[in-house]
């Protein structure tokens, strides 16, 4: 399995002239090696050559078992960024993946100026985007106990209660379940705190009327999930139950496009288009998704300048929303998983606007 | 106080001859304007000028307050390091903080190619490492929350109990004392796991005459405590309760001889020799310590490279271990402040080495 997801990336090296990668994303490394070291601030890196005489850099600090290249080994009183400097060829460009921070990229590019480094990590992000079976399976696996929470939480909230309680409701079912961990700090917006796509829950108590945005996601033998409902307090006012109907719609809509081959910036203007008709257009105001994995955002996006064609395995999310400044917010959110002729929905939570509470 | 702040870095930046710089870290970000943005992903950055005309490049996704800056504002879908290429000095060298990663920084290379990048996070570095009045009083506070609760942990554990029963319960009661978050997961580690200074706690359990090594932190108003102690289950064996005194006679050393203009990498060598003359030295496997504040591993360290003077409101750890591969380790760890004429302990957690459970 490591050995096919190398192949994918050195294949990518190959049609970019590369004959040579550094790989610094623990999260890479653990995809290509399942070695899985975080590494603070120190230095941990995967070296690959296209010739298959790859190498790990690796501190004393953080042991990894015996692997099939040869590992580097360096202390934290050693001139790392020099000894890795030497293990490379100095001659040719260097592909370099976009987490690699300054510290090391700056002193790299100064020991072997002769060494053109160029930002490559596509070549590593996009074997990524696209999941194989074993991946795809941990990903159904994460948005079934993220479905499983959002049904517990949706029928756990009553009036009065606060984001906070929720929010620590929703992490304790996570741990209940199982999981890792959360993919992030669960959202969980009231009336006017919805208007802001990234509110932080804190102690505004729940009322009669309010929307209730809860967007959250938990991580599962190293895979997230990623869902966004939002339900209402009581009765809703009308014209905000239009609305989330109408955001409902947009994402159906979209979800209903994506098969391979459809781009995914005609996914983002399908669903954008549709709320523009109904006048609420400049109140959608991010991109329609973003690909996910063992991070919660992974590199790439669904939105307007994503000229790339969907692609059996790749898995993002699908979440138009509007948001009204200082007076209300919906997002409708799931995870899709592009199959080989359509795509699997992740998530089975019903997108209907519902009364709770 | 930000302005103070901004002042230091711009010194540092002239004296490095630099008229510009980009700072990165958000946590740098908050210390020089008070506004903290997570940006994920995003490109989030405080441009300093030495003719004081800053600017902040924002993703319109994380509004912040007014600032009395010019505010470059972009959204995901624009080229947003083509419009800060162009919104600094193209001819002149550019300072750029350790954490700004490869998407960005190479990009802005081929953007503003005459415009040489040069690593000069030391500029804001040092400046964060030496905390001022405001920042002394938080890390005291965060300390004191953890001194109370390794000394409620202590006195709650039980033979029998597991790593993680143990990493929880102090969890538990940093929420209780009202801290923001963990600094770090709390390392628990019973026998021979305390050999590896990095153990994560696991359900194994306490078992009479093992060591115990407690390392702990919490945040609180930002500001991050850190220390280690180590207990034993009952009666210890006498070779262990004698290298527990070794280590914490090697902590106690090397705190007493901190005062300002002390070399940090004296204070790691006396630590070492103390150790190493009792034929313990190649089992102290780690630096002496680390700079901390905001998060748990600053820039700046204290090791035999750190040929740095000690300077009025420097605060690291020191923190001497001994670990004996599969069988035992031992790590006595306080955070100390700099002072005008010496230095501060942070904690007050008794040091001997004492049995629970």
């Amino acid at each position: 399995m490591y050995q096919a997801r190398i192949d994918r990336v050195l294949q990518a090296m190959k049609a970019m002239g590369l004959e040579q990668m550094i790989v610094s994303d623990p999260d890479s490394i653990w995809y290509l090696t399942g070695y899985y070291v975080y590494p603070f601030e120190r230095l941990f890196a995967l070296y690959l050559r296209a010739d298959g005489a790859h190498k790990l850099f690796l501190n004393r600090m953080f042991p990894v078992p015996e692997a099939p290249w040869e590992q580097v080994w360096f202390s934290d009183t050693d001139d790392y960024v020099a000894i890795l400097a030497q293990h490379v060829d100095a001659d040719k460009p260097m592909g370099i993946d976009k987490e690699w921070p300054a510290r090391f990229l700056l002193p790299l590019m100064a020991h072997n100026p002769n060494s053109r480094c160029v930002l490559a990590s596509a070549c590593v992000d996009d074997a990524r985007a696209c999941k194989d079976e074993t991946e795809r399976e941990l990903m159904r696996r994460s948005s079934q106990i993220n479905d499983i929470v959002m049904e517990r939480a949706s029928a756990w909230i009553r009036e009065g209660m606060t984001e906070r309680e929720i929010a620590d409701y929703i992490v304790s079912q996570y741990a209940a379940e199982g999981c890792d961990a959360m993919a992030f700090q669960p959202i969980v917006s009231f009336g006017p705190h919805a208007a802001d796509p990234h509110h932080e829950a804190d102690q505004t108590r729940l009322k009669a009327g309010d929307c209730i945005v809860i967007d959250m996601g938990c991580r599962k033998d190293r895979y997230c999930s990623d869902m966004t409902r939002t339900f209402f307090c009581g009765t809703p006012d009308p014209k905000y139950a239009a609305i989330h109907d109408l955001v409902r719609e947009a994402n159906e809509l979209a979800e209903s496009m994506i098969r391979p081959g459809v781009k995914l910036c005609d996914l983002d203007k399908a669903a954008r288009d549709h709320i523009a008709a109904a006048g609420y257009g400049e109140y959608f105001t991010h991109r329609l998704g973003h690909f996910i994995g063992q991070t919660e955002h992974e590199q790439g996006d669904v939105s307007a300048t994503a000229d790339v064609e969907a692609r059996p395995g790749m898995i993002f999310s699908i979440e138009p929303g509007v948001y009204l400044p200082d007076e209300f917010g919906v997002r409708v959110e799931d995870l899709v998983l592009v199959t080989e002729n359509g795509c699997e929905i992740l998530n089975h939570v019903d997108k209907h606007w519902k009364s709770v509470g």
